[in-house]
């Protein structure tokens, strides 16, 4: 019996999710799918278009057996702590075999060699770095042009490392590869191959687009008249939870949501507490705080205070933890004590629920169903990091047009997702989701 | 050379006040006419309908020769320190003769009697209060139960008292008095018969209409097809001024433009943080802490917390200082010292010009005219009052709908008003207030 982990952010699920669900199934062979998945707020620092709770629905629809949650503390993370978090979360599980995740650059062989190097550190890849990052290269950069210097003569390598570390696909498959050497894990790690457009695509083309693709066109058409386009590049299944969300008016949530409260709050706070926040640092809290008075939105703001350095998705984390109330130094404890502590499980169907009994005997984090029996948990960091999940959804919910499903602490109220259907059986069980 | 003080809100500014003005011109035969008006905020705990500048300019073109600010600080106060800290700002001009208002309860001599009791408190009125209080009734109930009791055989006032403290204007009217008395001001109170519809009266019935009832109006016709019906209502000017601001997106701004903002601040704030608001004891905080979980709008929030105990509007007034920063603690240190600490230009016309320079002679406050030369001041008070207006404009510009005039810092770098024609000239000049 064999279990595959995939970690996503599913926003939405759509036919390209759907066809690395598959491949790698088929490649795996694996008889159980879990998905670690970003909860309300994701990545590159955005709120999710829908809750996590209709994306996990969506997962669970589309051929996942169970969803559990990346807290937002680390779902809201640099790739490497993100990749970090997620793949911690399934190493915890204590039942997974193979993590498989999607490349368009560069073999399985050459992610191990590089994922190697960052995560061992070789002293003169160390000295590359830091002369690039003194020149005033942001990290990235730096850290591309530091392993171009360091493999120069494995040939081989060298010529694709810009393409490998110009891919961000590629550069979380090798940030998923150092987590699992950094955790001694037994997953074995898999690539599949991407198709369909690219990630940061913005165009609608055949059977399978962009998740940016497929917000931009809802966001575009208010009005709602995009089922056609839609049905295209969603399973339908997918389709019908997003209908039923935007039906609700709990979404399409979008940052311009959160104009208002994020100027709000980065006008209110003083340069000291802003740069308490993670990743702000060496003066930027003075730039944040000047940006916050000469901004009207969120996009504004991050506009204002972007440099080659400074990259926007970096930007637009800090700012949100805002929401959240993580602070730099609670996040550098978290890293400090193991990263995430706890598994949340969002949802799951019966094949799911056979693992959840299979992974409570083996977890070696806390499983937690009901959020509400955690809330005295012993453990501070536990409480702490699902007081941010809390937060975190406080806020998201100001995203949503009705009123009504503005209330605080679903966080506490929210049930587990359960879909009774075989996984894929798509739409003839139809979403049923209550909030 | 006689100089009238008008108090007012402007909110917009509208035929009656247009009245109020020429009448108590009439009564007082003043040859000059300062109106201290509330800033951004105002007393009900509400954002105006436009900026203060827009409405500074409204009252120049309609009879106001200058135009000062009632710091936010009082103007978003209870009727006791809003009359307070506006009689304090016309006394500290030291060239004021008259103070006149409106009333459509009671005579100046009812109310002065009242006044004289609030003021000197005597013993069995006190007496008579804390009895109320102590049985729950909220602090204007129990005033005028105490007041009916004081009264008890002076027949003629005690079966007005009902009618009496029963109309916010009244109401005023006596805290203006008090005030006057506290000061021991020179000042001479007028008062004018109010005509037209009640003041919280949402019909909009003959020219004279509630600052409630256009506001109403304009928020019912989103789509702007109410020019109409408030020309009837409206000054021309006025309504030019008010075209003006709404074309360029600044305003109509409506308390509903701040939901996301301050259900946002509620929840991130601690119950602790809370209380340290104006107006927020004995448990109060707690009752905001957990409405502000369960609430989706502003509207939501207050209807939640509001009991027979905390009314509507002194539940507003606490609210908002989340977002001008105002504390209990700094509100009582402002009254320990004095009250308002300058004296702050909005606008004037020529003849404001000329009290300007008999103003600087006699006034027994700093004038400021150009806000950015009083950052540094030498007085910490001035300081932070000026700080807390800076704030509460930008929060408040973030109710516009135009982002361009979203930027911060505008408390600083907006001209005063300037109104070359003669007063009442109506909209001869056409209003160009840039902002």
């Amino acid at each position: 019996m064999k279990v595959l982990g995939i970690i996503a952010e599913y926003n939405p699920f759509h036919n390209g999710h759907l066809y690395h669900l598959e491949e790698s199934k088929r490649l795996s062979m694996a008889d159980f799918v879990v998905c670690v998945m970003s909860g309300n707020f994701i990545q590159r620092g955005e709120p999710a278009i829908v809750n996590k709770w209709a994306r996990a629905e969506m997962a669970l629809f589309s051929g996942a057996d169970l969803v559990v949650e990346l807290p937002t503390v680390y779902a809201m993370a640099s790739a490497e702590f993100f990749a970090f978090g997620a793949v911690k979360i399934l190493d915890s599980l204590g039942i997974v075999d193979f993590i498989c995740f999607g490349s368009e650059r560069g073999s399985i062989g050459e992610l191990e060699k590089i994922a190697e190097v960052l995560h061992q550190q070789p002293a003169s890849f160390r000295r590359f770095l830091k002369e690039q990052l003194d020149r005033g290269l942001s990290f990235p950069a730096a850290r591309e042009y530091a392993l171009r210097r360091y493999f120069g003569d494995d040939s081989a390598i060298s010529g694709d490392i810009e393409q490998i570390m110009g891919s961000s696909n590629s550069i979380l498959g090798i940030e998923y590869l150092k987590a699992l050497k950094r955790l001694g894990s037994h997953i074995t790690p898999l690539t599949i191959s991407r198709i369909g457009n690219e990630y940061n695509s913005e165009e609608i083309t055949g059977s399978i687009s962009s998740a940016t693709a497929i917000r931009k066109l809802i966001s575009d058409f208010p009005g709602r008249d995009f089922t056609s386009k839609l049905e295209k590049v969603l399973p339908p299944s997918s389709l019908a939870v997003l209908q039923r969300e935007f039906k609700h008016g709990r979404g399409p949530v979008f940052p311009q949501n959160f104009d208002d409260i994020i100027i709000a709050c980065a006008r209110k706070m003083t340069a000291e507490q802003i740069s308490s926040l993670p990743y702000v640092s060496e003066g930027l809290e003075n730039r944040i705080k000047e940006a916050a008075g000469i901004s009207g939105s969120f996009n504004q703001l991050i506009e204002n205070i972007s440099t080659k350095r400074y990259t926007r998705t970096r930007l637009q984390r800090s700012i949100l933890s805002m929401l959240t109330g993580l602070t730099s130094t609670e996040f550098e404890t978290f890293n400090k004590f193991g990263g995430p502590q706890y598994i949340r499980v969002l949802g799951f169907n019966p094949k799911g629920r056979q693992m959840l009994s299979m992974i409570n005997k083996k977890a070696t984090l806390p499983v937690i169903v009901k959020t509400a029996n955690f809330k005295n948990s012993c453990n501070p960091l536990l409480r702490r990091m699902l007081d941010i999940e809390s937060s975190a959804t406080d806020m998201y919910v100001l995203g949503y047009s009705n009123p009504e499903f503005r209330k605080a602490g679903q966080e506490f109220t929210q049930n587990v997702i359960r879909v009774d259907v075989p996984a894929q059986a798509g739409c003839s069980q139809s979403p049923s989701q209550q909030l």
